[in-house]
């Protein structure tokens, strides 16, 4: 991979992902790119023209690893299936929600997190207003939280996290239970988000 | 200003939050914050023992000028005023919901944020788990919508939002409905899940 055009724009978002990965979005540059891929910065530039565009790619390939989801028959059951499937997306990758959360302010992609999230909502609620904002409501929770917890894991890499929350990574059990009680946060959240939208659609039939 | 010893913490704590408003938080640095109080870094120290307790000074400033709610006499009424005073001191201050987010993620502060919200909660719901975990619930609905207002508003600043999003800065009557459309969405959003927990408790009584 040490010649220019030896590599691909899919290439260029693999490593990068990679990379956000390893060293996490503030430390995610041009340059350092350019460096793994073993070009110049002006041959990534080729490529993509700039690093908000690169941002989006990797957005956009974070949330299309999500896992694909049935129709589970109920939807309140797929809304939740695919509001897990963007939150296990999020979580896969180091900084996950703030590469997503600012590639979604700038316009530039990562809408198949809300397609996703809508897929089940859009099979009850006949109103595409409030279809769309309930499933905003459900996404902003989503990113809430594993910003949450990954700048968490973030401090706790670091050490700087206070003694009273500081899981002690030793404790693999402690480290378990305290990763269900996210789950069961995350799972109870938006299950009344569904449940106000239940009684809200109720009130006007 | 320019003696170190002639101003005190909350001095310090007022002029980060200034240079945070002014600058972000990414630019705000103790070397930034001790030349604007005009004394050596090593004088800030004696004040403040590093960043993250800098922040989370600052964020408790943030969290402690949200107006203060009174009971409206309904509990989801009591408990939206509280999260909208909490999304308006968020709001209020340029990156506000990273800060507040990343002090709460290092359990370093922020607590009132969630006391507020709370304080509503807490008049309807006798489980103390289920009260802080729909609280919380909330909370991370408010710092995800925030986050993605703030992250839209410094794009926007930088010009490099996608066109087809981009307000015209020109267009005073587009940005106050976009204004209110955001207020709009988040007190939906807000209701949805207070109305989940209502159908919820309903349920187990």
């Amino acid at each position: 991979m040490s010649k220019p055009g030896a590599y691909t724009r899919a290439d260029v978002v693999d490593t990068a992902l990679r990379l956000l990965d390893q060293y996490g979005l503030a430390d995610l540059s041009m340059r350092r790119l350019a460096a793994e891929l073993e070009v110049q910065p002006s041959a990534l530039y080729w490529h993509v023209p700039n690093k908000q565009t690169l941002l989006a790619l990797v957005s956009d390939q974070i949330i299309g690893r999500a896992a694909p989801v049935d129709d589970l028959g109920d939807w309140k059951a797929t809304t939740l299936a695919g509001a897990t499937a963007i939150r296990n997306a999020l979580m896969a990758f180091r900084d996950g929600a703030e590469v997503v959360s600012s590639t979604l302010a700038l316009g530039l992609g990562a809408d198949g997190a809300l397609a996703r999230i809508r897929g089940g909502i859009d099979q009850y609620c006949p109103d595409a207003e409030i279809a769309r904002v309930s499933a905003e409501s459900i996404l902003f929770l989503v990113l809430g939280q594993v910003w949450h917890e990954q700048q968490r894991m973030q401090a706790d890499s670091l050490g700087v996290v206070a003694p009273a929350v500081e899981a002690n990574p030793e404790d693999a059990q402690a480290a378990s239970r305290v990763l269900q009680e996210q789950i069961d946060s995350f799972e109870f959240g938006v299950g009344l988000i569904l449940a106000g939208l239940e009684t809200r659609m109720a009130a006007v039939r």
